[in-house]
């Protein structure tokens, strides 16, 4: 989980709560108490893995919490039963919402418009895939997306689906916007004012696409809503390793950054799709406060 | 120089006058008609070599002006005299102009700053260069700029310098701007409007800057004002080969466009940094029909 680049957040989400089943079902735990030690380390370490990708943060953390709670009038063997049913539980809970968010986003997607989408977003993709599946034609732009290329992932899945699609590096956005009807893309996570956590280059695009009159839609479960940042909590933007930048061409006294994600402000959001339906960025708040509640007090 | 990416359109302009020199030199017409014949057919070739590069336009297409005047009255060898002593002239004016437009904008460099710049542009570099030689401290950002990374030049050499500098994916400029003072970037070409043709990414760049309130500011000699678009011409963004971008793993089915160039709109540039001094975008008009009537009437 700590090391992936090519899954999206979505995708990380539910392996997580793989490595929790799995850690239930292989931990030698002797008491209630001792299992109940062993998840929590195991939580903490998926939940430090990535700190930008609230979707784990949210099934980890709940998953984790609902345990706890179990574990006080349960015995071992019951609470590790619960623990596999509720794993199963949250995994179908994911795929749904997955579906759905994607659904509700392909209903955009009108016969013969161009999309503009950056990087590789599993819910992006599932959108067009649905898309297809509903006989809308269309083609795609993709940015390529540096350090590691996943557009070129996104572009080929495309034109394995019939869609025509042209691939660009990701400086030249701005190049081909005349052509561009909406530009569509996935979060990483949403912060509590509607602000989008993505792919850094998104907020370039949300600032061109502003520029040129062009709707900026982000289509996200709502898992992906960073329910720290309803503390205040500020989000911690992952950088990674300077190799995937440049090899050892480059002089040792050049400081090289590799960040991974920018923030989009909310104000150049024009709706966020969920598996609920399309929401403004100043809604995000409300649906925040109704998850805390569900998942903590429901 | 068709197919140089290394040098910007400073050297590409001097380069091409280089051409023409040496063009004269072995030019081994008989008669005065077909030196000036066979001079025609260089210079055209070297004007569709780089269609995006105005300075090459208005210094070859200049030195051809004068050369095919200078013909009305005077013999092969005289003529061929003349080129030589123009060739020498005009190139001694372009690097006149390059250190004094570099000069004007190392004046906006204050100790302390830190500068985003992209790709590279040998008048910024100069630039910044003086600004080290007049003992202003400062650090800069630098895009790697892809798809060719002349942003690693650039940090290379600013490090030599001394000059602390970090390097950043094109896509993250937007992560980093809390901590920028000031855009400084060089010009391929500069429109009747003020607008900026430079490498692409320059546009979004100019975007996220507003979006921060940073100053965007341009360094340009006036010979790369595109003098074209003074009668309504409109500039060609040069596409180059898609090999560049992707290797043979690519889908054959996906189309890679690699878009060189991207147009930054006068509303987004702060000021223009010439030779003359500083000028805003809304006066470019007025300096190319000053530079119109001393090339084509003075």
């Amino acid at each position: 989980v700590k090391l992936d680049r090519t899954h999206g957040a979505s995708q990380l989400a539910r392996l997580s709560l793989e490595v929790m089943r799995a850690a239930s079902e292989r931990c030698k735990a002797a008491s209630l108490e001792d299992y109940v030690a062993f998840m929590k380390a195991v939580a903490d370490e998926l939940l430090s893995a990535r700190p930008s990708m609230a979707s784990i943060t949210n099934y980890v953390g709940k998953l984790f919490f609902e345990i706890n709670r179990r574990s006080m009038d349960g015995d071992l063997s019951s609470v590790r039963g619960f623990t596999k049913a509720k794993v199963d539980e949250l995994i179908g809970e994911s795929e749904a919402a997955f579906r759905k968010a994607a659904e509700h986003a392909s209903r955009l997607i009108e016969d013969g418009v161009t999309i503009l989408t950056h990087s590789y977003s599993s819910t992006t993709m599932e959108t067009m895939r649905q898309a297809v599946g509903f006989g809308k034609r269309f083609s795609v732009l993709v940015t390529e997306s540096r350090p590691l290329f996943e557009g070129r992932r996104t572009s080929g899945e495309l034109s394995k689906l019939g869609v025509p699609v042209t691939l660009i590096i990701d400086s030249a956005v701005g190049c081909l916007f005349e052509n561009v009807d909406l530009v569509l893309v996935g979060a990483d996570s949403i912060l509590l004012d509607g602000s989008v956590v993505n792919k850094a280059g998104t907020y370039l695009i949300a600032l061109a696409a502003r520029d040129r009159g062009v709707p900026f839609y982000v289509v996200s479960e709502k898992h992906k809503f960073n329910v720290r940042s309803y503390i205040g909590e500020k989000p911690i933007l992952e950088e990674k390793d300077s190799s995937e930048i440049v090899g050892r061409e480059t002089s040792p006294s050049v400081r090289v950054r590799n960040i991974y994600f920018d923030i989009t402000p909310a104000r150049y959001v024009t709706e966020i799709i969920t598996e609920s339906g399309t929401i403004r960025a100043g809604e995000v708040a409300g649906h925040m406060e109704e998850m805390l509640k569900q998942t903590y007090l429901g």
